[in-house]
């Protein structure tokens, strides 16, 4: 694909030569987010960081990617704000809004709001979150985290074999990243979820028919004997229709050290698109793993930043200059000696 | 007037030669607000952009306007998060945020607020909307987009006939118009409302004695056929006391490509002060007429930025430095190649 | 103490020397809080200005401070918009949050959070307030400003007499000035309050072992005759279990210019935490006193910007710096002439 002046809005856009060029370009940011260089590249241009639902995590990694590429942040920060709740269409505030900023990015509530909303507008618009439908720089982030985690172990995606734990029928995260992992060779999916929290059939046909050899648990302990990445996510009870499978499953997908000792490879990279649910009752993640150095948590969010970075460059073409606006920091930063959180 | 330092606080305050210089400085703003050139004019200024009432379009317009000058922006979008909500006065408040800021925007539910805290600030205030008192900036961005579409028509303000659509008792962005148009000459204005949501008598009268022809009509179509301009604003069923009013004109004063094409000029230029509210119950413009070259509904927003710049550069006293401290513009730029959604 | 990569959690944690570094650092902020220069020095540099409690004052305060020096301000203003309340842990929400900043700014409505959020971040954190525990930069600004107000009439903190009225038991303002002022030598502390809203008993204890004066009243006129400074709180009817007692002293500790002309030295200066309560039954400091150049409560919030411009520079390490990343203002400076609102 061409990415000067593309919207970002689904993973469904990207070939395999397209990832690969967000991530070497999500690769060259490095030296930015570290705070070891700071680059002035995007010095006057203008991101609308336009979040009609709330999040503070996702909002703030969009805002800190553009300014530590030099730009400017405008932004909203929830529904109640806005010019929708008077009655006006989303093509009318696409129009409205793409005046204000040279690209946008944008979360809402709504399924396919975010393509409605493109579509009206003037400048790039980056899918921050629609609704239950797509996440794409999440899906990103986490393929990215999965390659740089295996390079550091002599691996690569092609010939990965991950596990996907939790609520795997209404997570976007996980349908997604599937999309994604379809693009590679002789990667192994084990699927484990309640049975009425399967993966839809559809999503399992299409890994399928792209060469993923997929596998279907309803279990823990076996599915993460041999993986290279564990990537859990939440379970909320909320999503059962029927209580006694929410009684039957109740804290078994639960991972902590004990069990990743017994069953995990030594090196079996654990991964979670957070927040995790730190309450005891609800630990998807326990917070016993939080010295286990393969909990890749935390890189994954610090990834996100270079993904980021990397698609507002790509998206306004500046990745090639980046390196000549670049200059010395002058102040003292904690994390300057050390790859992130490593 | 002198604009170095000056509050702006209501569009009473602005003689003919006042507004000419707002405009042709907007005018000037043009290539940077269409990304041709950056400039860093206001470099480590600060706006303090109080909105303590919830707008996305108005607050983020403003913001941009800073930020297109080169200066930074600190912001407040809701009443709730204020210490006004602790019984603090608003001349106190004015006292406290006029010591972070070297200008501040403001918008407050009650009328008269901006002025009592412009009295208490020590640094220039630009009223971003008060209660349904004034709105200085939108009359001033309509005014400017009325000129700008009469330009390309070799026309100007002076001769100018406009028909004024809608709810005209409460619309203060009806009434603070009618007054920037009473300092031109020969001038036509044809009011077109219930009966109920007529114009206010004084302002009439105040209009007349200024020398403009006004026409008080209570019909679409007739009131259409001759002028340059038709400038709708919203009805709320919720204004009328009158129930069997309400009904006698609902959907009378909805403009719409068939009713344009049967009644209006083929040039005739149509506004709106948004947001249009695009439910199909209540289209005051219907979404049938986006095509129409004509509708200048979104070229207003784009040049409220102009108008916004400025207001900034004047009040600063930077208009004519703007240039001097300019560069090229280093990323792709959607737009570069027209005029503003031309 | 050493500054650089330093939380800044509590006044406990500064020794004399330090608290005067800060005051000096201050000092020469303000060139730059004045507009006379501007500086770049944080030029690329992040704040995350974490506000999950609503604030327009101290949140703008922190932003400012920061913009002042050159630096981006990526924020959040409340508690609704976070993860926490999907039941992630604050050190979950530290470890993501301080990937996106290079300090971070934070208010939390709970007693010690932001030292547990410190603990798991990897970026210097500055406690911008934690429920009733610590707000201290609100403590070395109120200082600040006594050295100020107390230099300009030729006296120090060394020997300094300050009356303190109020809610004197819940202020947490109070606590932790009463802690720095211990670090000084010579100064005498006249407590007055109901019974019922007294300093905590260990407080007066730790006051009186570390050799300040102090003295307990509990009726206002005779209190404030001998001293240099007024320092006047809020009492919130609702603080008092004992309603005899709340009416018994309703309207009793209110300052207003009649009681301190007849009361006060000439030059005593009158301070107050800020917001001030202006509605006519709840005023603690009369508006009348308003003309008395004495009052110091909008010098306070101006010295609290020099405070937390020099607190960052201090823990960014670029206090010796400023200087040399500056530059002439291009725009008008409405108090570039005067002393701030002096």
């Amino acid at each position: 694909m061409n990415f000067t002046g593309a919207h970002i809005l689904t993973v469904s856009q990207f070939q395999r030569e397209d990832v690969d060029r967000v991530f070497s370009t999500a690769d060259s940011m490095e030296p930015y987010a570290l705070r070891k260089r700071v680059t002035r590249v995007l010095e006057g241009a203008i991101l609308g960081n336009m979040f009609f639902e709330a999040s503070t995590r996702t909002r703030v990694s969009f805002g800190s990617a553009f300014n530590l590429l030099g730009g400017e942040v405008r932004e909203t920060a929830g529904f109640e704000s806005s010019a929708l709740v008077k009655g006006e269409s989303l093509q009318d505030t696409a129009r409205v809004l793409s005046g204000f900023s040279d690209v946008i990015c944008m979360r809402h509530p709504e399924d396919g709001s975010v393509a409605d909303f493109a579509e009206a507008s003037r400048v790039p618009v980056i899918n921050g979150g629609d609704g239950s439908n797509e996440h794409p720089t999440q899906a990103l982030l986490d393929l990215y985290t999965i390659r740089r985690e295996l390079l550091d172990k002599g691996k690569n995606i092609n010939g990965l074999s991950i596990a996907m734990i939790g609520d795997l029928r209404h997570g976007r995260t996980v349908h997604s990243l599937t999309k994604l992992l379809s693009l590679y060779d002789g990667v192994r999916v084990t699927l484990v979820s309640p049975r009425e929290l399967s993966l839809p059939d559809g999503i399992v046909e299409s890994m399928r028919n792209a060469g993923v050899d997929v596998r279907i648990r309803h279990e823990l302990a076996k599915s993460i004997v041999d993986v290279d990445i564990v990537y859990s996510t939440r379970i909320q009870e909320e999503r059962f229709s029927n209580k006694q499978e929410a009684d039957l499953y109740r804290g078994k997908f639960r991972l902590n050290q004990a069990i990743y000792t017994q069953y995990c490879q030594p090196n079996t990279v654990i991964m979670h698109p957070l927040p995790r649910d730190s309450r005891s009752d609800a630990n998807e993640l326990d917070n016993d793993l939080d010295d286990n150095p393969n909990l890749a948590i935390f890189r994954q969010t610090d990834n996100g930043l270079l993904v980021r970075m990397a698609l507002f460059a790509l998206v306004l073409d500046v990745a090639d200059k980046v390196e000549k606006f670049s200059a010395d920091v002058n102040w003292y930063n904690s994390r300057q000696s050390s790859k992130i959180t490593r």
